[in-house]
């Protein structure tokens, strides 16, 4: 599995209507075992994005399909950065979905 | 919701025993909706836990229930410290289950 945790900052006050186009995708994701959007408690424009893919081929290939270039060219002037990006290697869990996930 | 991401350090050489004491408990874990181990792919002793609870009641509530104290006791040893702890808030995703999660 191929793992990622790191930290999106929005433009000032945008956060939310950032989180509306991240969770507001539709159609499947291919391999995508979790994908979780969470509001950092104490910096008020900033979110937390933690990824499980099948691979890292298939969190690749995502990027390509129409539903999720279309949320990020909607997002990206929302976007005013990343940091504290982290690829890691998930060995297992709860919550990590079989087959093909379906945007929320 | 609430959620935590961090790092565990395992002591030199025991990562892989503390992945198996974290994923081979039993019993359910009221509350998870998804609680990741993965392993850090630059620091071979380290590994990131990413949890999303139903609120932060139910993971305290976890800390108490018999399976989760023997494991915490089993795998005491076998930790060497822990950082890069945030609390968020999640807001929603993928993988986010529903009703009690059974322990992998």
């Amino acid at each position: 599995m191929y793992g990622l945790i790191g930290r999106m900052i929005a433009a000032p006050g945008r956060r939310d209507d950032l989180v509306a186009i991240l969770l507001g995708g539709e159609g499947e994701l291919p391999g995508c075992l979790s994908y979780v959007i969470a509001r950092d408690i104490e910096n008020a424009d900033a979110l937390w994005i933690t990824e499980v893919w099948d691979s890292e081929a298939a969190h690749k290939a995502s990027l390509a399909l129409p539903a999720v270039k279309a949320a990020i060219a909607k997002g990206m002037p929302l976007i005013a950065g990343f940091d504290n990006r982290v690829v890691t290697e998930p060995m297992g869990g709860v919550g990590l979905e079989r087959g093909d996930a379906a945007r929320p």
